[in-house]
């Protein structure tokens, strides 16, 4: 049993948000508010910086009720950053910004809530601590749409983006059979290195409406490939549903994206519109064909209106442990999710090293993709349908989402 | 008492889906089988093209359990067209092949879902029959997103689209206020003459999280006053949450997604990527910003897992009172929607002229606009708001939608 730690605890939020984020939040917040061991519960304002800068919200200030509503509110209820750290090695001062802080408001827990990026931040913050002899237990609770981070068997956050494709991808190709007249839908998902969302569009076959192809950036993209697929597809229904990564890119690491487009006039300025319109141009022009381009943009990130209950409850779930792991005595480690799909899925949280998530990025396997690299397996599919379960509790005012209305009280 | 009618019915989709088109064709066919008038209830495959061709599904074979879940199942199940018939007087050959299969089949009910063209292809069926002493029944059974049917206080389909638009907006905009950078975002609805849709995402107010912008075809567009606006919020918080219609067209009537954009170079392709992008690319050269544009895309028609149970139940009961109008003896007429908003917001259906709703466009009122022309007024609001309201219960399986399946047996 370690000692006990008595102080208080920062919360903060990093990178991107996802649906769920604000439900680790609430994970975090409930079990730090129940604890004997915390005294108080800070949570920083736009992140990292916030904690620098001294700007925290005093969480004992609002209302159970509104913080209750935090699973189901988007976006970073505190407010996010992209603030890289400098290894403390090179340039202690962001550091001793976040040490002065947490001496003044005797800070004993910190749960940093983000991606790769941020449980680089987390390990460093923690190394730091250790070297000054700061008694400080530091968890990281991960976070990311993109499914990315190692050591976990997925992220909160994946499974919520992915429900909301699936679900707008299956409708999208409802709407594509509704004429009898031949066109091409090109929907374009998130994911700039790993193809995790874009994979989940293959979920709609749940719904009898997935799409015809998918291309994940795992997998190396051929132009003329890609139009010979397309063709095929469309030459034999009249239709073809495309979905396709942000990400994908050629073989010699280009993103197809920003490729000058030398097989095609017009579309140096592709980039307004995005790959998937960028697309649309190339087959219109190679096919002759109606073409519509969509892409899923920020809501693949924000819909909690469509989020998974299994995310929800899984998020609130990581942020409690992670409380209850410090309080523990453990520190410099990520809380991570173990899942078992064996008969009927379950998941448990768990302790992994810092180190062993920091700065890397989980890809989909390559053999989870078809061997023409234009759909995912049955793999993939087995893998990600558990997650996208169940409708978390909606409260509405008006048929309209109600978020949490937050007094953020600054200390 | 009209003389009782026997026969069997016709139900044809037309033009674009909406998400709750099917619960209409529900209301229809629930009402068609439990009558003892109607010997058979048909759908048209592909609108009134089917008819002609004389395709039609036998709805009669259907699983009851499957048509139960027509109410959540999005685009037009049945397929719709845009053929626009010829007016008898010129051409009677449509009208001939749809006398021959109605003969053939004994139909003496046709219901006709579609928006303001569809009215008029009602109007003219009815006035060929009464011409060829043929007694059939004809009801048009209201649909359009864009909710520019005039004669009807709104439109099944608009108040769905609306939600979804509403819904979305709130969460875009408190994605919006993740990082403490500055950005402009512009969210682009659909809506070619009529704002019915864009004024909706005033709507995102209930959720606390509104558009700072919105304009709507309705109100004359002006680059340098819209770029003054833009200017004007952003200064002051470092962030503008633009809604714009894909409609808006300068004082002129030229759409301002076609106009040359001569202030400009490099906006010649602007067109791929939508209005949403091409206003970006302006905003983003006058105001040195980052910017994002979202195009809402097919979604707003089709995202039934956001539907309005007001729509969904008013869309039914719509499709149920054509049929009772239809073998009460009533022909000629479309199945409108009532609606009161005093002491609580409650509906009745009516039925109105064809030709009072055929070719004609309801648009916003001026004055439901602000005089700045960036915004819509309470009055809007207050017409809007009670048509987004319930949940209808939604069936899912593996937390995605259950969409009908339906056999669809061909006579």
């Amino acid at each position: 049993m370690a000692e006990k730690l008595i102080g208080a605890c920062v919360f903060a939020q990093s990178g991107g948000p996802t649906a769920v984020i604000n439900a680790s939040a609430y994970g975090v917040i409930r079990a730090a508010l129940a604890s004997d061991e915390i005294t108080n519960v800070y949570a920083a304002r736009h992140g990292i910086v916030g904690v620098m800068a001294g700007e925290m919200f005093d969480i004992g200030s609002e209302d159970p009720d509104e913080l209750a509503l935090l699973p189901q509110t988007p976006s970073s209820a505190f407010g996010s950053c992209r603030h890289k750290l400098r290894d403390p090695d090179d340039d202690e001062s962001d550091y001793i910004k976040i040490l002065d802080t947490f001496r003044k408001y005797n800070v004993r827990y910190f749960f940093y809530n983000g991606g790769n990026d941020s449980m680089d931040t987390c390990e460093k913050v923690s190394r730091f601590f250790a070297r000054n002899d700061y008694d400080c237990r530091v968890i990281g609770v991960p976070k990311t749409i993109d499914n990315d981070l190692v050591g976990t068997d997925h992220c909160p956050g994946f499974a919520s983006a992915a429900k909301y494709i699936a679900t707008s991808v299956a409708e999208i190709c409802m709407d594509n059979r509704v004429y009898n007249t031949p066109s091409v839908t090109i929907v374009e998902m998130m994911g700039r290195h790993a193809g995790w969302l874009t994979g989940a569009a293959a979920l709609a076959e749940i719904s009898g409406a997935a799409p015809d192809l998918i291309y994940l950036p795992e997998a190396a993209f051929d132009m003329d490939k890609f139009l010979s697929d397309v063709g095929r597809v469309y030459d034999g229904t009249g239709k073809c549903l495309v979905a396709v990564s942000e990400g994908v890119a050629y073989s010699d690491g280009t993103f197809v994206s920003e490729a000058e487009q030398s097989f095609t006039d017009g579309f140096a300025h592709a980039q307004l519109g995005g790959l998937a319109n960028m697309l649309c141009g190339v087959v219109k022009q190679r096919l002759d064909v109606k073409t519509r381009g969509i892409e899923l943009s920020l809501l693949q990130r924000c819909a909690a209106h469509c989020a998974s209950k299994t995310d929800v409850d899984e998020a609130i779930a990581v942020g409690e442990f992670a409380v209850k792991s410090a309080i523990a005595g453990e520190s410099g480690k990520m809380a991570a999710i173990n899942a078992s799909r064996e008969g009927g899925y379950s998941f448990a949280a768990a302790l992994m090293p810092l180190t062993a998530a920091a700065n890397r990025e989980k890809k989909v396997p390559r053999e989870w993709i078809n061997a023409d690299g234009n759909y995912v397996t049955r793999e993939f599919i087995d893998y990600a349908l558990p997650l996208v379960n169940g409708e978390p509790p909606r409260v509405t005012e008006n048929g309209l989402p109600r978020f949490a209305r937050l007094k953020k009280v600054l200390v």
